[in-house]
């Protein structure tokens, strides 16, 4: 959302957070899916044109069903952005993916990977532990830094040279994982290659823009469930204090 | 569960994990209360006549909710039962609360004991942490001891000398627990506790039976939502392997 608004200043976004159901990364592909489709139906209610599918465990498991459920919407999500920019980041073509363990066991980012280049080796590592940590604010704390450490290091022993940080949470540790990883380990951020990818879609980049979007103010921020933590989460992700909207019509 | 049967050995026993939309302890008091209905309606539905909301969050804000809607219906907590015995071991009347965030912001676990017994004082710290630390089974590894450590320590600095185990999760690191606490401090699991005052209801002693309960093997153990992880959850909370079934009519 943040990587969104960035680029495209003025567009009108509707973002929903189902924070009643959080997390969706430790549940099965069949929840998840069923949850997507709920979600995308509130934001379609809400008079989006466009979806941006901006969780990984999600987009794992659920782009397939959503494209079939909503023919006529562009559906944009964040793994095939991060198999973009990985192989153009790799060196000696080893990558690595952290993730929820829903997008690990998918093993999406290792299928779409290969076949793109199918000399390329893909490691995976499920680090669910670390949004807890991010939920609770406990960014900077050295049991972050210790838990981080020991979640990539089966990945630094394969000799990966690229990591795609393959959960939205992880960004926002991104410091501390490239210290940990070392500095010859190249971090892909999801959120700017999608973000990225939405921008040249509606500049026509990408063949004509399918939808004449609005343009107006404040993005409609909407959750499902409203405590003042969600607020604080809202706002290590966002940068700043953004007023959450409980959305009385999500679904449940 | 565990000591509910372990009391009650032949009576019939119908559990509801909703592991589609867990955890419960950092969602607000109104979605928790929505959901513990939904729950409970769930059970009624398959045959249960006496309610145990072993569930602490849910315990702590949607106990008054549960007995408004099903006044018929027989319902135990796992507060009140922790709050008598926290009173009967605390030697100079200092009791420490440990639990989600939506337990210990309701307050409850101060007003019971004050209520019951005005001298007393009661700190609570939440600890959220705990639950995924329990269910990504680090139940030993040294960031759980470490984060164990550190949620008590403002409850030991405060010369707390009894320590009520306010969440499902934390008996399962009641060795840590016990060991970070020091041995003076007596810890209370309401597990226990509640198992013993069902044991009660039903044999009679504090007044008749309001419910004649059939007795046969196996407890049925329902979840919303199944994954490989949820059974391995299963496994450490029962002590043995059992056969989760996914509730097709489970509240969503």
């Amino acid at each position: 959302m943040r990587e969104l608004v960035r680029r495209l200043p003025g567009y009108r976004f509707v973002y929903f957070g189902d924070t009643a159901r959080t997390p969706y990364g430790t549940k099965s592909p069949e929840t998840i899916i069923r949850y997507a489709i709920e979600d995308t139906e509130f934001l379609l209610r809400r008079g989006a044109r466009l979806i941006v599918v901006a969780c990984h465990s999600a987009s794992s498991v659920a782009t397939e069903a959503l494209k079939k459920r909503f023919p006529g919407v562009p559906i944009f999500e964040v793994v095939t952005p991060s198999v973009k920019k990985a192989l153009q980041v790799t060196r000696r073509k080893v990558i690595g993916v952290i993730g929820t363990r829903a997008t690990i066991q998918s093993g999406i980012y290792e299928r779409l990977l290969r076949e793109r280049d199918p000399e390329v080796r893909v490691y995976g590592n499920a680090c669910p532990l670390l949004v807890p940590l991010v939920e609770e604010g406990w960014l900077k704390k050295p049991e972050t830094r210790r838990i981080v450490k020991k979640c990539l290091l089966p990945l630094r022993m394969k000799g990966i040279d690229t990591l795609i940080l393959g959960c939205t949470h992880y960004p926002v540790l991104r410091k501390i994982i490239q210290e940990k990883a070392g500095r010859r380990i190249t971090l892909v951020d999801p959120a700017e290659e999608v973000a990225e990818e939405v921008r040249a879609f509606l500049s026509g980049k990408e063949g004509s823009p399918a939808v004449d979007l609005e343009k107006d103010g404040e993005p409609l921020i909407f959750v499902s469930d409203l405590t003042p933590a969600f607020e604080d989460i809202a706002r290590i992700f966002l940068g700043r204090r953004v007023k959450l909207l409980k959305a009385e019509d999500a679904p449940l």
